[in-house]
């Protein structure tokens, strides 16, 4: 169901309703961009702090511009879902001149992939819900508060001007009116004086002016009468400002007049949190909330309804799960054992595919009439409550195919079964294929990196020197940094102890040194050449837990970064999140890409 | 006449003879946002090149989503003029995975404005002529050279990729093709083998499908059908990466096929310069440009079409001069003697509301049949064309006016008439009320500003405060700084010599100092307080050159900062340049918004 500004308050209830009834509920958004510049490129060497880190800072100013929400619910009865898919266009529309005026970033591809999506860009714009995170709320609420208070403050008639907003201003003393507006302002105050002669009508708009002018109305009319008129600025629908006059006969009628104004703009503030009050059903409602490959839908979702993403990683983790207290992510279960032996491609439209057949069974699931009836080829794919939609049944198709190699086997494995509980709170990582998840409840596992070597070099040198240098130890992976520098990864991992020795020389032309020394001790090296600077608490030389270990039982994914597997590959960013991102506008970046990343 | 990317190509002779037959050409531009952080707010007390820098830096990393341009030309025999108004709807789209991928910024207030006038963003997101910086041009140049350079070094078939753009992919040797691909990849060789076979179609476009699989196909196929095969990446519709087979017979097909690829690739580059080839026409015609308060619109048309604007101020007056060698700006023109006089607002839809009234008289104009007729209603107003066609309707009514005050009276003054001289390569400065304009060939002039103070204060302060410390010396103005500085104007100019010595005292709670120590002195002050950090060059303090100067005759407008002007007033950017700029998230704006710039 298509949810904008226009339908918002009339949906909510049943958005509330589908939510209540849900057993789990799936989310999916559309954003402007993935990464700002390519310093924040992701790499399969990143930890997963790092990655957060490198997501908050290039990823989180992109805006949300769609975001899907679909419920499932099992009918124990008939053996069946039925589903309720709602398609949210959301959009920060400053709802008045006090209220935030976000500035957002888009990526030219971004955009241009959704375009060839058919993204239907004016419903966002013209028609998006609006929302604010609970800081903005309660900014918005204090100044609301104190803007009354200083309005009672200084309410005598030469001082203040009455006006709604942040436009309310305070100055010394009456403004001249200057000669070329006389005409034109007592114009106005005949027209206020016809008004008030004549009974009938309780208000009459002026026409839309300029602040200047709107300034010299509020002295003059005020001046002339007093307290028989309440004057508020407000906006057209062309945007324009105008000064609404209101008929007052009573000390008591101005007072009403006054609460009435501030009634009205604490209604304002309660529609301004808009989709907001949605994602806050879902975080109160406690239950299972499943995306597909969600680590930047949960940083969007966060950044953009609640709170600002904290610099501190592990107070994300906090966050996360105090929002979210219980999230899924259907690529981290495709990728994992035993599901991954059967699944080719774990982006989401080949998923989808992929379930239709054996060994997997495909859900039977009824969506209400209201609703769009989906169907399930390509024609709505990353529309965001589609999406939504497919990852609801792709997770069932999955975890019911758990089922089926249980003893005895279990048809319908329900969202809250031991068996679907190992991928509870752990976030798929995008392309790092030796750490399988980042995980929200527990400290991070870090592999062992001992066959990673990182190299400096002169600028001239490209790949095949690389090559050339590693050829003793077989075929080596590249991953670049920069110009002139870059980790090496082995193939052989068992030759991994005899490279510093073999090629630690002095007077070469090239610098070789450990991964764990580059990343975690750095004796020599100048801390700018770093590869991804994040924090400064991360600047100083610290001693991670590192542990060798197989991932849990479940998670037969600890791969090394050899060989390369599909799922590492190229078209991943591209397919799940948006568009491909090709700027080669650097050597570096040239480098990069024409190197794949394993 | 809207053109987008669907008509471009075919409209593009219509816009060079229309600018090849034009008197003179009127230009618009409608944009994405305005500042991109408080930071850049403009400032009353702006010099010119600070005012540059706070737009290069705050309103340059947004987009222009729309350009208009209407030439006129003029009908001597029948005194009318010919126009012809083109709305170019623009965007960047990445035309291929080498082209640049641009990041641009949106201001919700500016997208909400844009909405509001019924915007369609889709046209422009979807159909946006796309355009290229000559910079831009000649690295894709540059690298499609090197590329090819590197596919003849590289080409035997295990080291290669022979993929378009940024993809080829250098890699020591072949990969092993994993289990769960063979089949599919067998399957594709059999059908190359069967295309082979058969005569017929020359080409044989294979399924969509990821990097790693293209990559195992190139690799697979070109190993076993050697030279008889041409494969190269291409891109459908939906964004999904493909491999086109072709068909080849000798070696020659071979390079010919090569020589074909590159010249597809010049002609994709020649096609991506798009909208900029209608600025370097404009440029090359070396006629008179005239816009409506266009200092912003030069910014952004250079910017994006030209090149990247020049850090230092010099630089980009020599820039504008040489793209631009005759421009005029026609709110400089109705803020100054004589017009200024006459003219109410000038705003550019109440301006051309003035011209329709003596003493104006509006021109006679004729659109072409294939153009839309426009009527002088506000129903077009912030259409890109339309406001350049408003633009220069509005520019032959105030040179008419000037002409009608010769003796003898002129009745048709030309865009080429020495009474149009004075105001040619001169930018109207924005809510700078003692500074007329900057001058893009000469050393701007700098008003005496000795009535002008800058005072640091507790945070407490508010507007009273200062208004009780200035009390001895009548009215103020106040401009914020931040929550504890600001600059403080006397109405009466001539009390300024005793403020000094009045109010600097000992133990006080706040300091004081002139306008002209604090700019240009800085002795003790911490730098990192300065209000408007420019670039490092203007860190050091220097001496300006100050003309204590009426400006030259014909300007007339050289007002001290009191009294306020319409024209100064809180109106003109939004009615100008988009939408309302009214965050007030920190106290400091607020702050600002309470007391108007006067």
């Amino acid at each position: 169901m298509e949810v904008t500004r226009k339908n918002f308050q009339s949906v909510l209830p049943q958005v509330e309703k589908a939510i209540a009834e849900a057993d789990f509920i799936c989310v999916d958004t559309e954003f402007s961009g993935l990464h700002a510049s390519s310093s924040f490129h992701i790499s399969p060497l990143d930890t997963p702090e790092e990655r957060y880190q490198k997501l908050r800072k290039g990823s989180s100013d992109f805006l949300v511009f769609q975001v899907g929400v679909c419920t499932f619910c099992y009918d124990e009865e008939n053996s069946k879902y039925e589903t309720r898919p709602f398609n949210f266009y959301v959009f920060p529309r400053p709802h008045s001149r006090a209220a935030p005026d976000c500035r957002f970033l888009c990526q030219s591809s971004s955009i241009d992939f959704l375009a060839s999506q058919d993204f239907d860009f004016n419903k966002t714009f013209k028609e998006g819900i609006p929302y604010l995170t609970s800081t903005q709320e309660s900014q918005l609420r204090d100044s609301l508060e104190e803007r009354n208070k200083q309005y009672n403050h200084f309410s005598s008639p030469a001082f203040v001007t009455p006006d709604s907003g942040a436009e309310a201003v305070t100055t010394k003393g009456p403004i001249n009116i200057p000669e070329e507006h006389k005409d034109f302002i007592d114009g106005i105050c005949n027209t206020v004086q016809e008004f008030l002669d004549k009974e009938g009508e309780e208000t009459l708009p002026l026409p839309p002016c300029n602040g200047f002018i709107r300034k010299l109305i509020y002295q003059t009319v005020r001046q002339r009468f007093q307290s028989g008129v309440h004057l508020a600025a407000k906006t057209d629908e062309k945007k324009q400002r105008y000064i609404m006059v209101t008929r007052i006969k009573t000390e008591d009628d101005m007072k009403k007049k006054e609460e009435e104004k501030q009634a009205a703009e604490l209604a304002e503030i309660e529609e301004a949190i808009g989709f907001s009050k949605v994602i806050r059903l879902i975080s109160q409602a406690g239950k299972l909330i499943i995306g597909h490959n969600m680590f930047l839908d949960v940083i969007h979702l966060l950044h953009r309804f609640c709170s600002p993403l904290p610099e501190n990683y592990e107070e994300f983790k906090a966050l996360t799960k105090c929002v979210f207290p219980k999230i899924l992510d259907t690529k981290l279960m495709a990728n994992t054992s035993p599901c991954k032996e059967v699944v080719l491609s774990s982006v989401l439209g080949d998923l989808l595919k992929q379930i239709s057949f054996t060994p997997f069974k495909k859900p039977e699931v009824v969506i209400p009439e209201d609703f769009p009836q989906y169907k399930l080829d390509d024609s709505n794919l990353h529309e965001a409550a589609y999406d939504a939609y497919i990852t609801g049944i792709c997770f069932t198709a999955l975890s019911d195919y758990l089922g089926s190699l249980q003893d005895p086997p279990v048809t319908h494995v329900s969202s809250d079964a031991p068996l679907v509980k190992p991928f509870i709170n752990k976030l798929f990582l995008m392309r790092i294929p030796d750490i399988p998840y980042l995980d929200l409840t527990a400290e991070d596992v870090l592999p062992n990196r001992e066959h990673v070597f990182h190299v400096t070099f002169p600028k001239e040198w490209k790949a095949p020197n690389l090559y050339q240098l590693f050829s003793p130890f077989g075929n080596v992976g590249i991953n670049w940094i920069d110009d002139i520098s870059a980790f090496v990864s082995l193939y052989k991992k068992d030759q991994a102890s005899s490279v510093m020795s073999t090629l630690c020389k002095r007077d070469s032309p090239y610098k070789i040194m450990t991964f764990e020394l580059f990343k975690y001790g750095m004796p020599e090296r100048d801390s700018k050449k770093r590869p991804h600077p994040v924090d400064s608490s991360e600047e100083e030389p610290k001693k991670k837990k590192h542990l060798n270990v197989d991932a849990p039982v479940f998670v037969s994914r600890s791969r090394s970064i050899t060989p390369p597997t599909p799922e590492e590959n190229g078209e991943k960013m591209e397919e799940d999140n948006l568009a491909p991102d090709s700027t080669s506008e650097t050597k570096t970046e040239q480098k990069m890409f024409e190197e794949p990343a394993w």
